[in-house]
């Protein structure tokens, strides 16, 4: 992959600055083994390896900032950890073994759930699922929802902006958060932890520290929103024709039902023949084959404004010929094998040999186009070449994923990485789009990010890299 | 009122200079006159006056930029402003006369409207309403909505973070972006009109520069998000017996509307009372009066929608005893009357004499409790005060006015003013809430800054003044 890695040397630690650093969080938390290490210095794709002086778990955000105190005066790189589950590198260190990896696990309190006032207090090292079940123990939503809600945290899916299915309706992780605790540089705390929705005092600094991937502080707390639980749910699996159809279902779809449309994913017929072929108790969701499908779902306040909204739209889809058929599903079960060909589409395309994957967004109006044109694109430049193009239409989020020809040499095909990712990427330009929508820049994307960023934008983080990390110790070499 | 208007002196701009700066912008949108530069120099509430050596009226961006880097080059301080609607005096010039308003009527250009995508591109000097109707035609809604619609501008909207009556269902200004075009302090122009939902790329800089009143860059564009209009809209006048009961209704029309429910206003009596004694074709909205009340609107995709969620919501609350009346609008003509209550309760207040006014905001499900105690300590303080505590309870933004006592002496009751800001904020501080909910900052609230804000935020805001403006040139001395 095209990444050179090169950063601002930071020194390596001598032992008995090791030996302070273990000594903040005491010498059960500063591992060294190399066995205890291992699985924080590999990521889930097995694309970066790193090698670190340390892993520090520190218990409190007091401790993490003793711990960035020591490395600011001494120059020490520090890689902030959530549930190592990011997919570009960003929480893996370099090869050369002089960074200190900072694991939030332990910072894994809910210091509070707040039913009435609709918010909740999560330590940075809190998994996705735990805030998930808090939030439905107390009778209410906290609607971010991806993959690895399994293992990741809080803290990551802040730094790095976390998006998934939830995004049409209740918007990106930043927008589900109302105040953050972090730990600056040299080692301040900021306790931003307010509960307001409405604060006009000053610049909004939260914002500045979510998305950026732990280089400009370590996100140690924070207050996050919920939402009333819908007490109705519809979910459907929609044949059409093309994106094109699926777009125009969309603006259908937000017209009937305005903010009740809370997913709206696409997926192409060769996602489907994955998931039939590799999956585990999985059937055709329809009757016959369709080229795309499309999982659409609403959330209600009860079963009547579901039900009258769904069939008003279908009725109206079906009747302009948009929809070739659907199956709303009848159960909790069948919207749970819904969803689950939804979220196995990543695993079965690994089954199918080498993959080239795509985490690219464009305006939505754009997305039919943009498959078109870099589907041709990709084919053209590698005969054979499977793409799978699929996710959030809703918020113009295609993962736009391309599998080895049948047959191929995978190693053959992965080395057509760089050309593949520049032949979609220079296609993603056109549309004025993004080539990291949802999974940040990390290490994979560092060095095509000055080629497709606005340069003044770029300047202008380089400033704030400078005046909120002057000694260059937070992620080096990540994003920037 | 409390505040010193120290700043850091910037130069005068000599004769020579003002003549540079006009012929950036042509004489004919360089004014000097004192007769038409009135209209720049005070502000609506008449609380803030100001002189300065220039107004210029730039026609492009790129006359900003060049402004923009003169004045840096030469320490002259630039007072960005537009529609000149804000409360605390942010869009003010100080007294001395050195500084330059830069006006940015002019860049008064829809630039496009995407109706597929749900986007719309404004330049700064766009008047809200013409915001509001370009959506509209597109048969599309931008939400956003306050009482100075007619007359603010998106560039002042985006600046001070307006909040106004849709943001429980919408958010605050800054939700309603995706992108922006910022001159900065050096006459670099930031491209970053990006139309897309979901960008990872790097630092959210557009938060950075929205909220911060123009200390930190000039935004001279902006894509706005566009929503689907609601195909049946229910408007709601509810009596009920205290905040309390209005909460408790807040969590049950959350419940059973969820992201349907767009607005959620509290109203004291004496509010309506004033409604009714000084407004134009008013009458008391429910049969008897009650000691508070709730203008409440929900959204739906259509009308079987609307009827079923407001019947359920409304069927428990009456049953629960949380409601003691409501009259739910039976026409278009009805729901304006409704809102028109809503919208002129500043306007009638300023009949009864002298007001002191606070924009603040707590936790939401700590409003009733705030304004319990707060009401207590203000007629404590001054017996006989007539507090007038109204407005967004959904998001937790209060807006607590008080009236003089009837029949008492207005300057002597306004002479107060600085004790009753010391009351009613010291309340707001222990319930964690800002004293600044939606007006923002500007020059009324710099000095109280200091004691409410998080030490640790404050320096980092004045870190990154420094960085992006490091000659101190726009809008010295508001905010820091």
């Amino acid at each position: 992959m095209l990444h050179s890695d090169y950063r601002p040397p930071n020194p390596a630690p001598s032992e008995d600055l090791i030996a302070r650093f273990a000594a903040i969080v005491g010498v059960r938390y500063a591992i060294r083994a190399p066995a205890e290490m291992a699985r924080y210095l590999d990521e889930p794709r097995d694309l970066f390896h790193g090698k670190a002086a340390l892993v520090l778990r520190p218990g409190s955000t007091e401790e993490v900032a003793a711990i960035l105190r020591l490395a600011n005066e001494t120059g020490t790189a520090i890689i902030p950890q959530g549930g190592n589950t990011g997919l570009v590198g960003g929480q893996v260190p370099h090869d050369d073994g002089t960074e200190i990896i900072l694991s939030l696990g332990r910072l894994n309190r809910i210091r509070e759930v707040d039913a009435e006032g609709g918010t909740l207090v999560a330590e940075a090292g809190v998994v996705l699922t735990a805030v998930q079940n808090a939030a439905d123990a107390a009778g209410l939503l906290f609607p971010l929802s991806l993959g690895s809600e399994g293992s990741c945290t809080v803290g990551g899916n802040l730094s790095t902006n976390a998006g998934g299915t939830a995004v049409l309706a209740y918007g990106n992780a930043r927008e589900l958060v109302l105040g953050l605790e972090v730990v600056l540089a040299d080692g301040r705390i900021w306790n931003g932890l307010g509960r307001l929705r409405k604060d006009n005092t000053g610049y909004d600094l939260k914002h500045l520290f979510m998305g950026a991937e732990g280089t400009l502080g370590v996100i140690t707390a924070a207050v996050l929103k919920l939402f009333p639980k819908p007490k109705a749910v519809t979910t459907a699996f929609i044949g059409l024709d093309s994106p094109h159809a699926a777009l125009a279902l969309l603006g259908l779809a937000r017209q009937h039902l305005g903010a009740a449309l809370t997913t709206f994913e696409v997926v192409p017929r060769i996602g489907i023949d994955f998931v039939l072929k590799h999956g585990n108790n999985t059937r055709d969701p329809l009757g016959e084959p369709h080229a795309w499908y499309v999982l659409a779902e609403g959330s209600f306040g009860d079963e009547a404004q579901a039900q009258s909204g769904t069939e008003a739209l279908l009725e109206e889809a079906l009747e302009k010929g948009i929809v070739a058929d659907a199956a709303i599903a009848a159960s909790e079960a069948q919207r749970e094998q819904f969803w689950g060909m939804r979220h196995i589409l990543s695993e079965v395309q690994s089954r199918e040999g080498g993959s080239i994957k795509h985490d690219v967004s464009v305006p939505v109006a754009a997305v039919p186009a943009f498959i078109d044109a870099a589907t041709a694109a990709v084919e053209a430049l590698i005969p054979g070449a499977r793409v799978i193009a699929f996710g959030h239409l809703g918020d113009g989020n295609i993962h736009f994923n391309v599998s080895q020809p049948v047959g191929g040499d995978k190693a053959a095909f992965l080395a057509g990485w760089d050309a593949v990712n520049e032949c979609v990427h220079a296609i993603v330009a056109e549309f004025s789009g993004s080539i990291s929508a949802e999974h940040g820049i990390g290490r994979m994307k560092r060095d095509l990010l000055p080629r497709f960023k606005d340069p003044v934008a770029l300047a202008v983080m380089r400033q704030l890299k400078a005046t909120l990390d002057p000694n260059g110790i937070l992620n080096p070499g990540k994003v920037l």
